[in-house]
């Protein structure tokens, strides 16, 4: 522990919040020094004047230099304004989880805010550090490290999932509104279509998947393609739910769950598919998925990867990646490449959909903040915080810019049956 | 001059051929020795033993291992066999030129079967250098070495381009084929259009476009989608052959071209297009041309680049790269994300057209055929063969996968108008 988390720790513990978890705090009966107020001033400035004013733990407020508010963001006490300051990347996240920082307002429009105050600020200033959540250090994806990861964050009940996914198929990836008033369900099953025609899935096909969720593209796609898949996941709650749905269903001959890790998949398919599981490799792993897929793929099959991606490279905010989804990060297109150049995959069709994800987690968090009574019954008011600011503030990523969602169609190097037009995915 | 290079020479003075460039040469009279025989043999073994007999200048014929051969290669003299085998991407290119080396049979096949039976025999062999054409010197395109390497493709004269490029748009980049039987004419339209579509182009636009060829798609673009366009092209031919056509067709208040490199860009764009440009430009100057759109790109704006690539990065083939297209270099989609990532523009869609030039150099090969007799009285037969060699090489590359043609559409970071789905493509 450095000289300035033991600091930290002291007023965590000042603020009787360290580790609590607990519903909001009271505000600290300190007085507010001129250099607090000063330090608010400054977290205005730094995040390029958004409107917002800062009402500190004594009831003073910080107006911003524009003059008229939009949000009010709440400070409850100075170890929390310090922290915010000192690393926002991971503070803001816990302190917003623990009550200790608070905001009114439309929270996903607050962030949307940040960041597009931040980009304006300009990228080498000391300001692109605030709220841009970059992390310098996210954990190893080894085979271990990949289990533990996953497990953090996927097994921690089908239930909670199940609240505020989809009903028709629980995908936890984006969804595809070619339509502006498709429900979720609907957007869920035409993003699957949108993916399986992509792939020119065709009876017989053999299919194999790497991280397959809880398993409804490899159902749909035995389903409504008539082709057969092995897929691959390591969590298993994830698996043991996707069985037993297959087995319920009547597809258990057509599709096998493996419990098991993408660089141990075996056999040899028509088709390689993967639908959001990039995020959790890492792009040091890429080379090595890019063997996987060469060893398993025939040369003149096809495949898809379905993943969060970012304009450049960069790495998962600090928070996210360490109380979300440890191990999680979003590629750039090129680093996306070093899975296909090295084997001369050759990429067939990009396709962007980030407006599509920000859609698909609006759903997400309107059905969340519909069960909360329920998600209460199991969690305590840091998870449910937390949970609710991750959703939000992917929705203000999304929107902004700071993150993209690439579908990538590739072919192996003898694949030369290829459509003549994108078309046939609009009929 | 290196001692290979002298040797070389001698053989050729002996053959009478050094430079001579007129109809094909008589067969050498020097006896076929046993080894001029083993190193048929070799060439055999060393392309993955493809169904050719090789026929030596005695009249000597060496079959291939697998007995029936589709295609027989003449070779005429012992120079020409020594050069294919001392550096194949260079030289087959300038003997068959020569008339040094003929082949029966169908040529766009046998640079095919050549193709693939290079790459059956694997990558790291000798193998893999025999016609697979990569050079490690591409000229350099600063801006003069761009100026003088452009002129020396597109300057050779606008009358012989339009005996063989289609009379619609004058397009010498790819075309596109939704509909199968359609002409050359047809498809180069649909391709003007598609990319047209891609952008969203909108009445009002301004338009930037980067080697604009002879004009062709900034008529089309103000004619039909009602926006202005800044022309910008190095070759002088060109240049003057667009201007007195804009004239001509009355949209010269609305097209502007001007000869000058894409580097000296200057205004404020909603749009930025270049189709057929990016392979002159050369890896080592993509960042220069991210610097240029964001310079004069707006910030909500969008663009599209559309380019011959490669699956990975790789050098043109040189015997084109010295005869052909000087300084050409067809870039992976790794190596082309250095025009985007640094400024982070967002990449909206990739399409590969690959077999679409495959087509559309087929349609430009039958009507070179077609057109031989006219061609004959501006150009001797050496040029004739040089070019038919490079329009059915071309072909067999895409055919076989050597070559990718990519369409990337890009967006300005502040660009949040998105189309929610690609089908307005195909309406």
């Amino acid at each position: 522990m450095g000289v300035n988390e033991e600091k930290l720790a002291s007023l965590d513990a000042e603020a009787g919040q360290a580790g609590s978890g607990l519903s909001t705090p009271p505000a600290s009966a300190d007085a507010v020094s001129r250099l607090d107020r000063w330090m608010a001033r400054k977290l205005l400035d730094v995040v390029g004047e958004p409107p917002f004013s800062i009402h500190l733990w004594d009831g003073s407020v910080v107006q911003p230099a524009g003059g008229v508010a939009r949000f009010c963001l709440h400070i409850r006490d100075r170890g929390a304004l310090f922290k915010v300051m000192l690393d926002p990347e991971l503070h803001f996240g816990t302190l917003y989880s623990a009550g200790r920082i608070e905001v009114d307002g439309d929270l996903v429009q607050f962030l949307e805010w940040s960041y597009l105050g931040l980009r304006d600020a300009g990228e080498g200033s000391a300001a692109a550090r605030l709220l841009k959540w970059i992390n310098k250090r996210p954990r190893r994806n080894t085979l271990s490290g990949s289990r533990h990861n996953i497990h953090h964050h996927y097994d921690i009940g089908n239930a909670f999932y199940a609240l505020w996914l989809d009903t028709e198929a629980m995908q936890y990836t984006c969804a595809y509104y070619p339509e502006a008033d498709m429900t979720l369900e609907q957007a869920q099953v035409a993003k699957l279509h949108h993916v399986c025609r992509k792939l020119q899935l065709k009876p017989g096909d053999t299919v194999v998947e790497a991280g397959c969720g809880w398993g409804g593209l490899a159902r749909f796609m035995a389903r409504h393609y008539g082709v057969t898949v092995k897929a691959y996941n390591i969590s298993h709650e994830q698996v043991k739910f996707a069985r037993q749905k297959a087995e319920e269903e009547g597809l258990s001959d057509r599709v096998e769950y493996i419990e098991d890790d993408y660089r141990n998949i075996s056999g040899m398919y028509d088709v390689f598919v993967s639908v959001g599981m990039l995020e959790h490799v890492g792009p040091r792993y890429y080379r090595e998925l890019g063997d996987v897929i060469h060893r398993c793929l025939k040369s003149e099959g096809r495949g898809l990867i379905h993943t969060i991606g970012r304009r450049k490279p960069g790495l998962m905010n600090a928070w996210i990646e360490k109380h979300i989804f440890p191990g999680a990060c979003p590629p750039s297109l090129a680093e996306m490449m070093d899975i296909f150049e090295p084997h001369e995959f050759a990429v067939q069709d990009v396709e962007n959909l980030r407006l599509h994800y920000a859609k698909t987690l609006r759903h997400w968090l309107e059905r969340y903040e519909d069960n909360l009574d329920t998600i209460r019954e199991s969690f305590d008011e840091n998870f449910v915080r937390a949970w609710r600011l991750y959703l939000a503030g992917s929705i203000a990523a999304f929107t902004t810019n700071e993150l993209q969602l690439f579908q990538v169609v590739f072919s192996g190097p003898e694949r030369h049956d290829l459509p003549w037009s994108r078309k046939h995915l609009y009929e």
